[in-house]
């Protein structure tokens, strides 16, 4: 749409109002549009899935600290980072992402290991998040 | 493990050889162990979903370049904050982390929208994982 007369496009809010404003391109929003639910769907996935997986490193935060064990554990992490490399590449995922992802929730594992060691190993001086 | 001889723990592998080692340990090993496979069976399902999601902004990228729409939509990113905020609390997720989750993912997916723009809206010169 290089003809519009809207102004600053940097910035696009896609609504039912935006394709009335521009019945040129109301299937495209139409299918954006469907396209997002879709993606909130994911989302609602992903967000159950990680909140079980921070229980689960809760867990071994509480564990490894009883055990006197470091938070780092690196040739977990060379498992992780190879073993995520082959299953995005499987789904057809761009493995960077993967790794982005992998980094992501071990740098926010590792915070709450050492919050938890700090502590003593204690869950109860935690708040429920942690 | 306050007497450990092992020297650094700042960094443990926690395996069979550790357990070994170190017999006082050996369930929280053991336990550790059984976690992180539960770990990984999320991940692999995350990395499943990131893959269609990914497949998902791919196609709105395309569509947003079609019609002349900017990488960037302001509103659907301050819903898609308030929402995950209350899926998160809702599953018991640190809401922060569903706030991470959420800038990674929407970071990655508008550099993609972007590079889209640039090649003119045609899928075809991306890479398989654009």
């Amino acid at each position: 749409m290089s003809d519009n007369d809207s102004g600053d496009w940097k910035d696009t809010t896609i609504d039912a109002a935006e394709a009335a404003a521009h019945p040129e391109v109301a299937s495209e929003v139409a299918r954006i549009r469907q396209l997002r639910q879709s993606i909130d769907n994911v989302d609602m996935a992903v967000v159950a899935l990680l909140a079980e997986r921070f229980k689960y490193t809760s867990q071994v935060g509480v564990l490894k600290a009883r055990a006197g064990f470091a938070p780092a554990d690196h040739q977990r992490e060379a498992y992780q980072i190879e073993r995520l490399r082959r299953l995005a590449v499987e789904a057809g995922l761009d493995p960077e992402i993967a790794e982005i992802y992998r980094e992501f929730v071990v740098t926010e594992a590792k915070k709450r290991h050492q919050r938890i060691a700090d502590a003593g190993g204690d869950p109860g001086v935690l708040d429920v998040f942690a």
